[in-house]
């Protein structure tokens, strides 16, 4: 199954054939496959270089994965538990002085997306989450005070759409929808629309 | 000049290829290609499909740039005067039901890198930054009390680096630097050595 985005011009197509499946193969994923996807994300940029992204990564069957499994709503779980890889991303919350870092989110999001480049590149499929309980992950993993959890990705490649229960089914295979580009740019003044959309036209 | 990666497995040479130049050539940058970039990014995920983002753009000797650029620090003046186009990116910070977003950073930094990815596909470079005012940027652009200011974002075709202050010569000549692959990830305890990592000894 493909769901290609109905863009207003043509994007890469890595971009255009990305989208976020909740049916997964059963297929493993190899060790190698998981190194390259976190070396991509390794090479993300990040506010003054501080890359202040972890990763704690789950193979089904063990226990790490059961780990991030249970953190999941309850909905997540009905669909997730297919995915042979579950990924709990975190954050590093202050720099180097100890002071807040207002980016961290920020670049997390940034180095998760290009995880994701490099996953649809291998042909895989990444579902990112972020209906599971922090508190739940922070007590689970240990996870240190600097640190926050932010999202759970589910990634492998693509199943079948009848493995999910049948209202999920819908969702799977309805069409990609977006706000309208011009919703998303200004110019001047912030909801001023920008000349730059004249091209669409 | 190249700047390629020095990754431990090869990764897709979009990724591989990207870094964040100073110096940028002065060709101007199409309102087709702007549309481009910004389509690339109206497509990334977000959390319940929200798309916190949003993006005002300034071209080179419009009012837009010029307001941008106004709210830089003297450091990323210094070199961001080069780039043919500026970019202020925001975040909405609530939902529909008006709470906070816990998300929206994280996702408005997907939607940047997903930009990214289709600037590098059509040889672009981006050098974000956090070194502005948001308070300037809040007051010239009349940003509602609901969004956020998060990232300049410069780009352009990249420039012969000689024409960069002499100090700034150096880091854009110097090789790419990155914290180990093994540092970045655990498994079942926080900070416990993933055994995915065996497979790069």
């Amino acid at each position: 199954m493909t769901k290609v985005a109905k863009t207003s011009v043509e994007i890469n197509p890595l971009l255009a054939n990305r989208w976020s499946p909740r049916a997964f193969s059963e297929i493993a994923i190899s060790d190698d496959l998981l190194i390259k996807l976190i070396e991509a994300a390794r090479w993300s940029p990040s506010a003054s270089n501080l890359q202040p992204w972890h990763f704690i990564i789950g193979k089904k069957h063990d226990e790490t994965y059961q780990k991030i499994f249970e953190t999941l709503v309850e909905f997540n779980q009905l669909w997730a538990i297919n995915a042979p890889i579950l990924i709990l991303s975190c954050g590093e919350k202050t720099g180097k002085d100890g002071n807040p870092l207002q980016t961290f989110k920020y670049d997390v999001g940034q180095a998760v997306a290009h995880l994701t480049f490099q996953a649809i590149s291998d042909g895989l499929f990444v579902h990112q989450m972020a209906g599971y309980s922090k508190e739940k992950a922070i007590e689970l993993f240990q996870i240190p005070n600097h640190f926050e959890p932010l999202t759970v990705i589910a990634l492998g490649y693509m199943g079948d759409p009848l493995i999910l229960p049948s209202r999920m089914q819908v969702s799977e295979k309805a069409e990609r929808v977006r706000k309208p580009l011009a919703d998303l740019i200004s110019q001047n003044i912030f909801g001023t629309a920008s000349s730059i959309i004249n091209k669409l036209k």
